[in-house]
């Protein structure tokens, strides 16, 4: 059943309509969700949806297998082990993206055809050439809207870049990951300018969190969030400036790395943003569904020079790293009494990780000074997210008529009426420097291996209720690697106050130095292992 | 003879003159040069003294064989293998840097003192553990007078910080070296602001150039570039922001490399400038009289980890590189005849290095597209260099009362009338990403080993005439790494109108990509023994 509009669009709800006709229609009938599904979808629903794709009998067992039992180094050494076709993996994953997307929103290209028949190729090189075409061969990823692929959208959530923003070239990285051997078969919703953790916006709607569709899936890389705990993907690539990877990731219950920036291609990507920006840089990273995944993800884009394609992205090769020590050294912020209590999971999370890891025989050291960094640095950095007065964002908003989305209001401070001059970027980048120089003492006064906090003082919560980024943010500002590892989840019965977001995921999130995202993952994976041991 | 002052300095030239007199009299008598040669030493001199050290008497043959006979590698095996100690290197460098100070006036602080002293304590090491304290174990250094060494000035040419730039503690880069072995002996003059070619101030006067006294040094680093030149050292550390070390490398004809910003540590630095400039970042790199020593100094001082010492410097190890091809693809910039016509010696040292690198069996591609980008990017450069609105380095030179030096007026564009807005930042940043990613295409079109080009359109000039440092900027601005490699010399025979600048250094400056300083000084390393042949 393919639905129809006849007349040309004319106001943005219609254009709007009209876009998300096409965007349904793209989903094969067979792949098409029964009304008692979807009519259970809504965003106060108390629903958790992750094993729907289970129940509802769209996918085969064989491909309820491919798409449940393996993480992305196990699914590819079974493609090159000739267990499963490229073919039968990338439609698997399309089925349950397209399940997935049906309910939660979480998708907004979706170009099916073109992955199974780019599937099939590859299966075709395997069994010519008999060896598989790259690190990735076979391998289905999704990307966050913001990638361009060749002859797709990517409106980032605009209504006025619809029409206008079908790519004429892939991104670097997306050209690097097909070279590579990748499948690429959806790209993934985001807010409505990128810059809350509710992703929102007036084209494809909300994305709601598998785990509790009443949740937020976090933002701004929340459809990728959502489809991997899903499995509706193993592996998607999301952007982070303020916590955009580990945020859906510690929403929606993945694995998260967001690396120091320029070590995975960022360039041409679509954006809203005015160009030049002088403050913080964003970086792109991995979502995962098991740890090695993103060290997986790391080493296979950087071998492949991506230096060579994008301009932007450092030469730096990927090393290999383990942790040189049995015994860690692992700081702990603690929370923000004052201005950034933790919920009560959360709160409960740190210390049952603290007590895990204790038990393993790593040294925990409260780093009683940091939390005082951690709100100054996120203040300063909500100041650098305020630089362009030109409000570019909001131009491209107000072109089509659409209303901003509800979250933009409390996701940032509001720095609407204020101006800033280059004499104020002088005295932000001086506080910059000095708050990394801060941390830098912390790091070494205390012989640190790594850093373990909370990503937010809560878990998930009700839609457009996320607040400030603060626990993400500063690792931005002072681009240090840090990712997101799940750990447990909401508890009522013993967590206060949080009958609301029972079951909710909870996790802890691990960072190291800048430029040392392979030391970092080196000891994160020890710290993980612990937790999930 | 120490000559005194009996009153309090009340007026700027009563504070510099103090700070002269106790600057002389701590070069001890016995090195002090004979009046026949100081008296000869004036701007105008058509004077080349880079013999003078040999010809006066002051140092003693072993000395002399100690400062002319090894490059950095050849004189720390020499210590490491007993052939002559610590101190007797130390106290060779003591008195040919007094000599090349009264000679063309390129040192600020001198400790002589202290560096015997410490180059007696290495000895001692040495004998009680058998073996050297570091990779530059008795390695006399000398730094840029913006570096911090605990306990002395770093008035950056100010005078107005006279009396209150006393270290109280050492740049990260200080102690490396110290912990590595080095002896710190003096400290090298610079210009007033540090933004000028012509290494001038009002406190320590103006560099020289040894090879012709009538000559610029080249600025800043302009005291490094002629206490190289006259072997009163043979490595010395100074900072380029816009060819700041390679330009006084291509006046003095030495060698000079500009690394990758962040790399070799910057961080501790007396400044004069506003903090927290969002434009072009700086970065130290080495002068040196051998091209290996570039290396050296770059491997040994990364090896130390400086990303533990210093906030600001990457985490990024170096790495053994070799060119890995025998014919390399060198691209030529040529002139740009329009705006920055080459002199004759310019371009007929480049021709001639193009020459002798396609004999050598080399590809030498003509980069056509290339001299268009320069200018672009020299001018968006300059704008860059005039951000700070408030006129920092300016507040602190009418602080005391002393007046501009000469060349401030004529070494960049003058933006002084114009006030920059943080608009103007976004799109100069949008301009200079432009400008990386036409230089990538040109590097990978070309298929790239390196880039050949002049570091200025003339050689060292006359006084206050060098002009804008375009051919050097450039890179600077994309943060590619360069270095100068010098090359023959003016020949008034047959250079058109060189007659003043005959003798001159000439050289040819060797870029690679961000980055990749290993594989540039590998590959320039074969572009500089061809040329050297």
């Amino acid at each position: 059943m393919t639905i129809e509009m006849n007349n040309p669009p004319r106001t943005w709800e219609e254009i709007v309509e009209k876009k998300r006709l096409e965007a349904f229609n793209k989903i094969p009938e067979a792949w098409r969700l029964p009304a008692h599904y979807t009519d259970r979808v809504n965003e106060d629903a108390c629903w958790n949806v992750l094993n729907v794709p289970r129940e509802c009998c769209i996918l085969t067992d064989r491909e309820l297998q491919i798409t449940e039992e393996y993480d992305a180094v196990a699914l590819v050494e079974a493609i090159s082990g000739a267990c499963f076709t490229a073919e039968e993996v990338a439609v698997a994953f399309c089925k349950r993206a397209a399940i997935a997307q049906q309910l939660t929103r979480c998708l907004t290209e979706t170009f099916f055809d073109e992955a199974i028949e780019h599937a099939r190729g590859l299966d075709q090189f395997f069994r010519e050439h008999g060896k598989v075409k790259g690190p990735l061969h076979g391998l289905p990823i999704s990307m966050k809207d913001s990638f361009c692929v060749k002859g797709h959208e990517a409106t980032v959530g605009f209504v006025s870049f619809i029409g206008k923003s079908t790519a004429t070239t892939n991104s670097p990285l997306v050209d690097i990951l097909l070279e590579s051997g990748a499948v690429l078969y959806v790209k993934t919703n985001i807010p409505q300018t990128m810059m809350t953790a509710d992703s929102e916006n007036n084209i494809f709607g909300r994305v709601l969190n598998p785990h509790k569709l009443c949740l937020g899936a976090g933002g701004s890389s929340g459809g990728e969030g959502a489809l991997v705990a899903m499995r509706g993907s193993i592996l998607g690539v999301g952007t982070d400036i303020a916590g955009s990877v580990r945020i859906p990731a510690l929403c929606c219950g993945v694995f998260g790395f967001k690396p120091t920036a320029g070590r995975i291609p960022y360039g041409g990507q679509s954006s809203g943003n005015r160009k030049g920006n002088p403050g913080i840089q964003p970086c792109a990273g991995p979502l995962a569904t098991s740890f090695r995944d993103m060290a997986f993800f790391m080493d296979a884009v950087l071998s492949a020079r991506p230096w060579d394609s994008d301009p932007t992205a450092l030469a730096v090769p990927w090393k290999t790293a383990t942790a040189k020590k049995s015994v860690l050294n692992i700081g702990v912020v603690g929370e923000d009494t004052t201005t950034y209590p933790f919920h009560s999971a959360v709160a409960r999370t740190l210390s049952s990780a603290v007590e895990v890891l204790k038990q393993a025989g790593h040294r925990l050291i409260p780093l009683d000074t940091a939390p005082p960094i951690v709100a100054e640095a996120a203040a300063l950095s909500f100041k650098l997210f305020a630089l362009d007065n030109s409000r570019t964002p909001r131009q491209h908003i107000d072109a089509s008529g659409e209303p901003p989305v509800r979250s933009l209001t409390d996701s940032l401070p509001d720095y609407s009426v204020r101006r800033f001059s280059l004499e104020d970027l002088f005295d932000f980048n001086a506080q910059r420097a000095e708050i990394a120089a801060r941390w830098h003492r912390v790091w070494l006064e205390n012989d640190l291996d790594a850093i373990i906090m909370p990503g937010h003082r809560k878990t998930a919560s009700q839609h457009d209720t996320y607040g400030h980024p603060v626990y993400t943010v500063v690792w931005n500002l002072v681009d240090w690697p840090a990712c997101s590892v799940p750990y447990g989840k909401v508890d009522a019965s013993v967590d206060l106050d949080s009958d609301f977001v029972d079951g909710a995921p909870c996790s802890v999130q691990v960072v190291g130095r800048r430029f040392q995202d392979e030391e970092l993952l080196a000891v994160a994976g020890v710290i993980a292992s612990s937790l999930h041991g």
